[in-house]
């Protein structure tokens, strides 16, 4: 049955694509304020389930969740030099409150390095308040000036860390942890995303850092996104806001810093990940839905069976919405759980229930089969498994398809046109890598020969991931 | 043994004593910007919990979590009259973002009606649309010319809920069912916190409702705090934002209203709700951490022991940690454990090794006395129990004894230098409402006789409850 299409397909306009899908899918709106965000309750319960597996992660390293001030004085932000020309250009100031005019204009926090040293500087005085990890969940400002929903937006939620260490090899190896078993971990196992872990060239870094770690994934148009980043600070915040420890016989010694983040930014990297022409397509593990049991028509007898049915999966462990709203057309409602993404639909009409059985539609392998109501309790949590599986792996190979390895910087821009290329950084170098920036191409990251993550940008083999991106 | 006094007693100065510890507990700094504040670690996981303990009965309403921008356009404001003059006086303004000066300045949230308004109105088309069930946790400013750490604060964390329904009478039943069953529940069974639901007075009732429900409690100092409030807001949104909905045949209808919220001061309640001059009480229903097992001296045998206690608490469910760090004193130790309130604790030294027992320690009936190894996993979580029953009743206690009844203004406010009055309010009134003010003195609400909450203000046979609030 031929029917057009909900959404503009992907291959046709894939920015629109994703604004349809947002749309079409309750996901966002646009705020009244330039470049602000409404997330709405689908999209929130995607963020809440993504917060929930981050913090238990976060949480699993020692690092506990605390609050700082949104609002920053303006002179913090200069004690930094890098960090506030990274930062100046996008902020929203406070010069009212209360009716008058403040004494010093305030920053609506575009990041927290700053403040969160002012309190650290007095919480650490002996080697005993260290390592000192500690976590946010906030909103930040970041004025932007070509908004995109999830993607780059004046608010965005997200997760900020900052650890203070003894020693360079405590925050160094603080931030790859972090890098590997809480952002590295959740992006396969949870969002089943295929991530390329690498290092970001200095000028990508971070404005403060010493080192950036990032996780860059290709989305389904082929261009990359920077999933989150875990940054190594050095001593340059502790220098210019004075956090020491006691370190021996009187001897004080300057903190060695980390800060790391995700932003709502992964609910677009989730859309335009596992997105198809269809709709969302949600991995089972990450689901507030996992499930969703239909009725087909508002019969006593399959309304009972729907809720039969609901019952017996959620006793099976499944997250499940029984969907017996019958005064919405069936059809309305089965395009809708498509557009959403909920992996598993089992729908149940009248004549199913004369042969003992229902519809069982997969949203994310695809296909529909009558399949036996007893059989599906034992069906559906294995079903959600292989699902999960083939998200990842899907992922996996759009990016092996379109990654190629090229020797110059003709070829890499062309190779960004569809996807990723992979050029030697001996060759490339910060010059090549200005040139990329005039094709509106960057280096998303630099890996090792074999893969792993280079302790230096210059060790010998590196390799440069480039892309255009969001 | 006598010992200094770490905190001054309550008795000296109770708001010396609960600033002392704030400080002395590691609950909160003052932030850098005028009323702000840094909820540290150990307060923000209280916040935590409350939070978890408050979603779950927030969503067994059927609401569901979103998020709305953090700025909105000064002219939302001004489209409910009463509304844009409550907040006025504490708005902090935005006249600047990304180096430009804005052309319309923005305000920071002092709360969310009006922008959530604004999308309601696109979202409600139909009766099917409703009722609509949002809550939203974040924070909020409103700047503050007296702060006072987690009791009055610039900015502050909360949750608010907004919903629309199709009629007033479902809108009034919503409102109560959040004050009783999200906040009267929460307040009672985790908070254990006793408190009076009543109604507000024109006069205290929030700016733009036909009716605001709260909660009061009685402090350690006898004076009131509002808890939460759940407010009717009518059709005073509805027209200002035209959010209608098709009722019947071409029929549009302004849709009937809540809004409810409750804050991080519900911390500061904790604090001088429980606190004594040992520090603070945590609900064992609450606390993160129910039990703490501390090892006296560094001993291979003792942390043996107190690892295998604690593993043996975990696995009859306490919420328990081992203190080994046996490089601290143990008797700063001890006195963190309980300045922090936390509710058992398990001392074990050498000495208690040989005889097979451990010192518990109640920080909330108080007393201590060795407990063979054996019977603690059995003993503690009945503990728990006694205890979450103790402050409750304690707090109820208290609010009975330092309650008198009055019968004139005189009597009203010299009753309120140490409790609370409760006074008729047909005989008071809004006159005598006015006249209390000038006392400081202020009706922290109206019940009905029999105590439950009352339909109108002059219900015959209503009483104020009147007090010093903070
Ligand atoms: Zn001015
Ligand atoms: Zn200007």
């Amino acid at each position: 049955m031929a029917k057009a299409p909900i959404l503009t397909p992907q291959a046709e306009d894939f920015p629109r694509w994703y604004q349809d899908l947002i749309n079409k899918a309750e996901l966002a709106d646009n705020g009244p304020v330039r470049g602000t965000m409404v997330i709405r309750p689908y999209a929130y319960g995607l963020w809440e389930r993504m917060q929930s597996e981050m913090d238990a992660r976060i949480k699993k390293t020692g690092t506990q969740n605390a609050y700082f001030p949104l609002f920053i004085p303006q002179s913090y932000l200069t004690k930094e030099a890098e960090h506030v020309e990274g930062f100046a250009p996008e902020l929203a100031v406070v010069t009212h409150g209360g009716g008058k005019e403040l004494d010093e204009p305030v920053v609506v926090r575009p990041t927290s390095e700053t403040i969160i040293n002012e309190y650290f500087s007095k919480w650490v005085q002996s080697h005993r308040d260290l390592p000192l990890l500690i976590n946010q969940w906030a909103n930040v400002v970041r004025w932007e000036l070509r908004p995109r929903l999830f993607l780059r937006t004046t608010e965005f939620l997200w997760q900020e860390g900052h650890t203070a260490h003894a020693t360079f090899e405590d925050a160094r190896d603080f931030a790859a942890l972090i890098h590997q078993d809480v952002y590295g971990d959740f992006m396969r196992n949870i969002l089943a995303i295929d991530t390329i872990p690498g290092r970001k060239t200095v000028k990508e870094r971070f404005a403060g850092a010493i080192n950036t770690l990032t996780h860059e994934a290709m989305m389904g148009d082929g261009k990359a996104l920077q999933m989150c980043t875990s940054h190594e600070l050095g001593q340059n915040f502790a220098k210019a806001f004075n956090t020491t420890y006691l370190k021996g016989e009187g001897e004080r010694e300057f903190v060695w810093q980390t800060s790391w983040g995700s932003t709502t930014r992964m609910v677009g990297a989730l859309i335009m990940s596992h997105g198809d022409d269809s709709g969302l397509r949600v991995p089972p593990r990450l689901a507030a839905v996992q499930a969703v049991v239909l009725a087909i028509k508002g019969d006593e007898a399959v309304l009972a069976k729907v809720r039969e049915i609901g019952a017996q999966l959620e006793a099976a462990g499944v997250r499940v919405v029984v969907d017996d709203r019958t005064d919405t057309p069936f059809g309305r409602r089965a395009v809708d759980w498509e557009l959403k993404g909920v992996p598993v639909r089992i729908e149940v009409g009248p004549r199913d229930l004369e042969n003992g059985t229902a519809m069982l539609v997969r949203r994310i392998a695809g296909g529909k089969e009558p399949v036996s109501v007893d059989a599906l309790a034992a069906l559906v949590p294995g079903i959600l498994e292989e699902d999960q599986a083939l998200l990842l792996q899907q992922t996996r190979e759009r990016r092996l398809a379109r990654t190629v390895d090229v020797t110059s910087i003709e070829e890499a821009v062309e190779a960004a046109a569809t996807g990723f290329a992979r050029i030697s950084w001996a060759e490339l170098g910060p010059e090549g890598e200005a040139k990329l920036a005039s094709e509106g191409v960057t280096v998303r990251c630099l890996v090792a020969e074999d893969g792993s993550v280079p302790a230096e940008d210059d060790q010998p083999g590196n390799v440069a991931i480039v892309a255009r991106a969001y």
